[in-house]
Order: structure tokens, then C-alpha cells, then sequence
């Protein structure tokens, strides 16, 4: 029976690929993926259909995928970071899944270190408490229910972490998630801002809640707004496990 | 200039720890870990010196690290999943950005696939949203902030994702989390259940907010509650990416 496995490949290099994210995508013959993440995994794709590769609706992309994999061959879909993070999984799963069982290749989603993991590891230990991950991302969510997200978990005190924080189209949204965190935070909770994680180019900043807004964010940024106990030191973000400690702020 | 490392080594067998992160273990005189996690990288730790291991403090395992560390000593500090997420990584780094910057040896934290992802990959694609991680442990957070974190998530709409939702001494935690999730997403919201993700006797439930407190939770569980959009097909638990679809409940 053949297999289409969704495979999360982290967030840059091989190093920071599983062995068994590695072998899904070493086994197949067809593999899925946006260009930038296919240029990520060139040394592993030798004598392999590539598909899906152009900037493309997601569906288009898994429906190729499906396609190939109905067709009998062995298919990897590639997403940086973790698959079922903003990435290719549920679409893939869905589509799949409504396949009749007699016509459905075996699925396999393989985990990989989420974007949000490899840049707390490069900010120090901003994550070590309750955190929530929100996309500003609006074309499929309305913006009114981001906000909602972005003041629920403000209001929790949950460490919050920021994906797809800026594209070509979407500029003003920081500024609105930040004076929204204004109102729950102080003006110097540390915030993080980790571009290119893993990759060439990689860059860390950190800097503040009032202060962030200026700083450098693109679409291969992710940032990290500390909770009510999250302090730096020496250059490094550190959120504490617990309540037993007042905030600090070193360096 | 001698090296510590802080090391996710994932969800469970070698085939999910990063190059990155095996080379920083096998690169290590010293490796420093709680028992269980000594155990599933066993195969890596011939001829170096193992401490930590026995049930002890956090604070003492990376104490007894730094100072393997201060005496010139590469050592890796390892954590299930990754370090940053109710790990290791903030004690150490937070001791090692203690010490004078002439006594201080390099340090490193290598993300690992977390304890969500890995969880989240074995049910389908419940992350695929926005999603809110919260820890019901008590010792050194009042439950009191565990209930409004509860609360808020719930209230952002959240997939909520619960690490250590059980242990010997916490039993009633999850139904009362249940109650408060009760006032806010109807009773057949999908709820999946993964214990010994990536390990020996690795097992999935998918239940429901009504009924998931008669399944089976422990210590080595984490359960993932889907948000409203969130629908089980064939098996699998999927959020979808946005809110372009209802929610419909399959098989």
C-alpha cells in the first residue's frame, strides 16, 4: 500500500530535520512543497518528481499531492516548521480522509520542531509557562476574531507568541496587537524577535512591548511577547516556571 | 572554551531527536537528565558521566550540570520534547547568565519536536489554529491562575493543548477544567487524548468535552481540546484553517 506522509522538516537545516522526517522524504517519489522549503531539503530530493512549488493555494498544492499519491506513488508534503502548525496537514488529512477507504493511501503525519520552539531556543527560555500562539495571518480568520485571541490571551498572562506577524499586504496589524497588549501589560515586558530561525540570515533582537513596534519584522519573523514575570538577562529572554520570583530586568 | 548545552531530545526513540541534537549529546563528557529521558537515548551515552537521573529537584539537576560545566566539562542537559516547554532551559540558562562572564561556559539550547506536536501529528491536525498550551501542574503556579488561563483560552476560542493533565497527587484538576470549558464550547467538541507519544504503549483516544473525563489520563498523557470549528473525520481530529466551513462531525 503506498503512503503520503505530511512532514514537518523544522525550521532551516538538515541538523534540525528528524531522522524520520528524513526518511519519509528520502522514501518518497514525489514530493510536495513550497518553493523556499524544497530549496531547504535540495540535497535529499535527487531523481524525485518535486511538485507544488510555485506560490499556490494550499488546496491546489495537496490536491496535486493526492492526485499523485491516488496514482500509486509514494508522496511527502513538506511544510517548514511543524506540519500541523499552520502548515499542510489538515488540508491534507481532509482531503485524504474523504477519499473512499478502499482508494485511500496510507497517511502519515511527521512531526517537526515548530517555528516557535527553534526561536525561544535562539531568545534563551521565553516559553517555560502557559504561552499561546496566534497567527496575524487574516486571510481566513476576520480580523475582529485575531484581536479577540490576542486580548483573551493577554488577559490570561499567557506568554504570546506571533506568527506570520507582517506580509507585503498586512503592516499596521503589530501596532494594533501591540496597543491591545498596552492595556494588559507594562510598556517593558520583554518582547523577542527572532527572523530566519535556523536558517541564513538568522537575527534576534530584543527589546520591549512599547519599543518592538520599530524593530525589524517581516513574514520570516517570529515574535515573542513575555508574560507579567518574563525578564532578560545577559541577552537572554527567560520566562520563569513559576510564580515564586518578581520580575527583573538585567543587562 | 568548554560548552553547556540544554537539549530537546523529543517525543520518545532516536528517530525523533534532531543531528543537532544528538551531536551536542554525543559531543558531551557529562550528560545530566531525569531517569526516564536517560533512558530512551541510552544508546548515545557510553563512557560519559551521567547525573541527575534519580527523581530530584529541577533546581539541583541543573545546579550539579553548571557546576560539572565550571569544572571544564562539555555537558548536555536533556529534556523530553523540547527544553523550552516546561523544561529544562530556563533553570539553566537563568543559572548559567549567573556566573561571572569570565567563568561562564558557552551556552546552547537545541529545540526539540515538543510534546503538542507530537501528539498533534498522532490525531490528524488539531493545531492547525491559533492554540493556547497550558500545564495543569500546581506546585509552583496557584490554581487559581491555572482556572483563568482555562478561562481565557476557552473564552479566544483556543484549541487548548494540557501537558501534565494528571498526576498521583492531581486527580480532580481535569473535570474541573471541564467544567470551566463547559461554559464555553458545547459538550461535543472533539477531544483527543495521546499518551507515550513516541514511546512504548503509545495510545490515542478521541472522546468529547462531555465525555473525555472517563478515558484514560496520566502523567505520560496530553490531551488537546479542539476549538469550535474543530470536527473528528474517519478517526482524526481536524481544526480547520479558518472559518470558512462549519464545524460537521464525521464517523
Amino acid at each position: 500500500m503506498n503512503k503520503i506522509s505530511v512532514v514537518g522538516i523544522g525550521p532551516g537545516g538538515l541538523d534540525e530535520m528528524t531522522p524520520k522526517a528524513r526518511k519519509a522524504i528520502e522514501s518518497a517519489q514525489v514530493v510536495a512543497g513550497y518553493n523556499t522549503y524544497i530549496e531547504l531539503i535540495a540535497p535529499l530530493l535527487g531523481g524525485k518528481k518535486i511538485i507544488g512549488r510555485a506560490m499556490m493555494q494550499e488546496i491546489e498544492r495537496s490536491r496535486l499531492a493526492v492526485e499523485e499519491a491516488q496514482a500509486g506513488r509514494d508522496v511527502a508534503v513538506v511544510s517548514s516548521g511543524d506540519a500541523g502548525v499552520y502548515g499542510m496537514a489538515g488540508l491534507v488529512v481532509d482531503m485524504v480522509l474523504d477519499l473512499p477507504e478502499e482508494n485511500r493511501p496510507q497517511l502519515e503525519i511527521i512531526a517537526g520542531v515548530s517555528a516557535v520552539n527553534a526561536a525561544a531556543a535562539i531568545l534563551g527560555a521565553p516559553l517555560m509557562h502557559d504561552f499561546a500562539i496566534i497567527s496575524l495571518s487574516d486571510l481566513m480568520t476576520p480580523w475582529a476574531l485575531i484581536e479577540k485571541r490576542v486580548r483573551s490571551a493577554a488577559e490570561g498572562d499567557f506568554v504570546i507568541a506571533l506568527y506570520n506577524p507582517k506580509s507585503k499586504r498586512r503592516v499596521t496589524q503589530l501596532s494594533e496587537v501591540q496597543k491591545i497588549l498596552l492595556k494588559f501589560r507594562e510598556k517593558n515586558t520583554p518582547v523577542g524577535i527572532v527572523t530566519n530561525a535556523g536558517r541564513n540570515g538568522e537575527s534576534k533582537i530584543i527589546s520591549t512591548l512599547e519599543n518592538f513596534i520599530s524593530e525589524e519584522v517581516n513574514m520570516f519573523s517570529l515574535v515573542i511577547i513575555g508574560n507579567s514575570q518574563t525578564y532578560v538577562k545577559a541577552g537572554c529572554m527567560i520566562t520563569p516556571r513559576g510564580y515564586e520570583r518578581s520580575r527583573q530586568l538585567c543587562d
